[in-house]
């Protein structure tokens, strides 16, 4: 049963995001290491000891859909009503609306344990939290008194509709629509699809945030508009009213996160109220919609990142339990009764230490990008502008790489099970599947990676990402200062990779400024995973130099010089991939 | 839908393996190249038309167990009638029991186009001619006559029985017993689990081949006999007559190949029978019995290599398709109306290509697997020991290496299908659930591993491997002798990878005969895949030569230039990873 490494969660936080510093330095004056470490200790006492056991009967049964009502598994209902009477749905919350307003690092390693209890679960809320942010940027005055108490304490949830059958990763080829009823508010037309958690019985009220086209809009991205849309219409004491023309006609039959209702939503068909057309209400200005919705998917994306290092976390410690736990054969050096505990043999060993690392290197990142959004939002002028930057450049790497890892992780766990990985009472499976949405939604890695070449390398001019190479140097240089002999060769394969994202970097750069778009689109997807091996090298490396912790030296020189070596073939494959790949290519017709 | 590739099938075993140079020079007389590729294509329009079609219904009906009988999906049990009608069981198996006689090779292939028809079908068969291969070599005369003419033809089916709790990996831990009865037969007690159709209602009768100990045998794995324990007991006319005392207590619940009953096998609890104990009788000697179920293993493996080539060729079809016809954004160079489909966006193109090239990889290695092992029966005297040599070390390559990129490829193509992937109605998540079994089963990705690196670079004085890697410098010769520009850097890029091989190769030896033991078994599965994929390169470019084709050659090339630059790092890890290693291991406890 998951237990939540909170020791490592506050690390990563403190010594290699640069938490303790900024708290040090005064930036977060609301926060003392003291109350960080009684957060993380709380949460991760809610996400072991309640909602871990409820995820298995939520794989197992999984959301039901019967005459458009949605019900959850046994228990989740009043799991989420514990869950917001502990007040973890308001963690990073604005306080004028009844939230603790702790900076969005607390809320995003919150959300790495309660996905690790259940991904299933924890997916519900982070879409609230979305819709909080949208509603707090974009809302009018009213919009906001009246909905975001209730969505910050939990009462009712929210929700994001984008995607159309149609419209996936293209969201120019939209069609939902809007028309103006003359009154202020909107009539809501048109089918989504892949809506989480657009129906169920956790909440009272559910606030739908849909993306739909004005009359007469502009084709494509920029003839987007943002309405909210209740499932219930508030009466005049802001309590659920008249039903609103919105229902969900079916629900996915999955892969994995079963418990979380995957809906297709249907708007304005006439099924509720008395003249057809969901009732709206615009956010923001006609046709920025799409401006809205980024705002909310710049923390979804990390929140899914979240979702693969919770995942790759889960796996870890389930295949850690089993192998020290399980013995078969004789190991070298065993010299105890019996068979020996597979933990002891080396292969067994790589494995998970593949997963331990692969984990770290993946939380290291993350918490960075939340880090900087947390210093973005408390600094000001150039300061708040660079880490936003941070914070912009980091997430695409953050919730590919991390949902990347976090299928590889569950995949690993389930090999070091043996015969019982693949019997799902065991639960390792579970991870397997679960993991395989998060590098797909919330846009898919490959244009995750895209974002990162195209729009955040050349953020500042295209400086800022040199600024952050800067910054790895240092952590490398480092290491190799420390002259302390347990890390072995880990600052010369630091220093290594470092020098492959730099030249792959110049050359993506280069590439974009001479019109070469094809090669770098080419290579977008390796230099990702180049970007992410050698920036969580570096961090691991800062870790490790601050603590001295022998475990923490010897996964940092594990990382180093078992997995890290691969950057040298990324960096071949980003600077000279795309002639071979353009070659290839044309036998796919 | 799966349409068998014939054309790549055949090229792949005349071209890379060597069937056309070795049925030019009589090795085969029985086999010309038209009725190979007459064969091929047959078994495609099965594999095609009949498998295919009913693995939807497989996955979601699974195997049912009632009353200690299994019930297999709806029209599974017309299906496997009418492939047995076919001769399809019968096709590699002994002519003097019926079968048709076929090199392996051809039962190989065809095992590949069933299991990418539908793995959990295909897979009962498989422990079939495992039993067949067993009898064969093993068994009495008339154990012989009775049972072959019945396996061959599918009238039967026979089962492995191996595992049990304690024993997985470790078969010395083996505990079922078996008494001698005094007639010349046994009664065989114990509790078996993991057993692969060891239930189902296929035919009348089903043949357990059964691991287990005589009294007073050596304890350890030579203390272990195998036993054939029918079903039913042969009557006077060899008919099924009284049930035997072993029945089916339960059936998993797996994260995939539900159509595949997989069962715990209870013999002599006196559930059936008048005494206690399941009726059995000895095949080969007493305590002999690992070495008789090595013969079915060796086989095994490369059968379960297959299931990763066959995973691998339907995720890649089927991620092809999709692609081809989904259409979203704008696409460099596409011209045409609307949105582009998915398949001219460079991101795609590499998911697709990195599909169709791993799948051409792990084929090329299978099939010359298979086709040494035809050499080894074919020839006499030294050329049968080099063959055979060839079979056993890449053996372990073809089972690891294929089943590995089964679920890499089978992973992508999720992703390549989007939202739409992690929905089960689109079948590609049903090809990751499936493809997750095979690196595990016979014989863990791990033991792969270390069986290469501790028992088959040893071959031949350790010589062996030495000529082999000699032959594939000689395709990267041919590829460079052959100036063609379409290669790139090819022939540069194989033959780093060779040179890598060369050096781990080496490295492996002089650890193993200096006694650095852990040193190779820490080291031994990213050897494996440093092998594969600098064997595979080799063996691509090899086809690619003979062919001219351009599109072999653009595969050759991005294989090389895109996937297989992957050894520098492998080596690096062969040969310095241990000791960060085994430092971090101290952490695991």
């Amino acid at each position: 049963m998951y237990r939540a490494p909170v020791e490592d969660i506050s690390f990563a936080l403190n010594e290699i995001a640069g938490l303790r510093t900024a708290i040090d330095q005064g930036v977060f004056p609301e926060l003392s290491a003291d109350l960080v470490d009684a957060i993380l200790a709380e949460a991760g006492r809610f996400a072991g000891d309640e909602v871990a056991p409820l995820a298995k009967v939520g794989d197992t049964q999984g959301a039901r859909l019967d005459n458009a009502e949605v019900t959850t598994p046994d228990g989740w209902k009043d799991l989420y009503a514990r869950w917001c009477e502990g007040g973890w749905n308001a963690l990073s919350a604005p306080q004028e609306f009844g939230g603790q307003g702790l900076p969005q690092m607390l809320g995003v390693a919150a959300l790495e344990m309660w996905n690790a209890g259940s991904m299933a679960f924890a997916l519900g809320p982070t879409l609230t939290m979305g819709a909080v942010d949208a509603l707090e940027k974009h809302a009018s005055h009213e919009l906001q008194q009246l909905y975001l108490p209730k969505l910050v304490s939990g009462e009712w949830m929210g929700t994001m509709n984008l995607t159309e059958p149609q419209a996936g990763s293209d969201l120019a080829a939209l069609r939902a629509r809007a028309e103006p009823a003359g009154d202020g508010t909107y009539r809501v037309f048109g089918q989504k699809i892949y809506i989480t958690y657009g129906e169920h019985d956790f909440t009272d009220n559910i606030v739908h945030l849909v993306l739909a086209r004005l009359p007469d809009a502009p084709a494509g991205t920029r003839g987007i508009s943002l309405f909210l849309v209740p499932k219930f219409l508030p009466d005049a004491d802001g309590n659920p009213g008249a039903r609103n023309d919105v229902f969900c006609a079916s629900i996915e039959h999955k892969l994995g996160i079963h418990a979380s209702p995957t809906c297709t939503m249907i708007y304005g068909d006439g099924k509720f109220g008395d003249a057809p057309g969901a009732i709206g209400w615009l956010i923001g200005e006609e046709n920025k919609g799409l401006a809205c919705m980024f705002t909310m998917m710049n923390n979804a994306r990390l929140a899914v990142g979240m979702q693969g290092v919770a995942i790759a976390e889960a796996a870890w410690q389930k295949a850690h339990a089993y192998a020290a736990d399980r013995r078969q054969g004789k190991a070298p050096g065993y010299t105890g009764e019996g068979m020996a505990p597979i933990v002891l043999h080396p292969d067994v060993q790589r494995n998970l230490l593949t997963m331990k690392a692969l984990t770290a290197a993946a939380r290291a990142i993350a918490y960075s990008c939340a880090h900087a959004t947390d210093m973005a939002r408390a600094m000001n002028g150039d300061d708040a502008r660079h880490w936003q930057d941070r914070a912009n450049l980091l997430t695409p790497v953050a919730k590919a790489f991390a949902t990347d890892i976090g299928v590889d992780v569950a995949s690993i766990g389930v090999q070091v099970h043996g015969g019982m990985g693949f019997i799902e009472e065991t639960g390792a499976a579970v991870l397997y599947r679960d993991a395989r949405i998060a590098p797909i939604y919330e846009g898919t890695n490959g244009i995750q990676a895209i974002d990162l070449v195209t729009r955040k390398l050349p953020l500042a001019g295209g400086e800022h990402v040199h600024g952050f190479i800067a910054e790895l140097r240092a952590d490398a240089e480092a290491v190799r200062a420390s002259n302390l002999p347990a890390f072995g060769r880990s600052a010369e394969k630091i220093a290594a990779a470092i020098d492959d994202l730099e030249a792959a970097t110049r050359f993506m750069q280069d590439g974009l400024a001479s019109g070469r778009t094809q090669d770098a689109l080419a290579g977008a997807t390796p230099y990702l995973r180049l970007f992410a091996l050698a920036a969580s090298a570096a961090m691991l490396g800062r870790g490790a130099v601050a603590s001295k912790d022998a475990d923490r030296i010897a996964l940092c020189r594990f990382h180093a010089e078992n997995l890290v070596g691969e950057t040298a073939a990324l960096k071949e494959r980003v600077m000279e991939g795309a002639e071979s790949l353009a070659q290839a290519a044309k036998a796919l017709g």
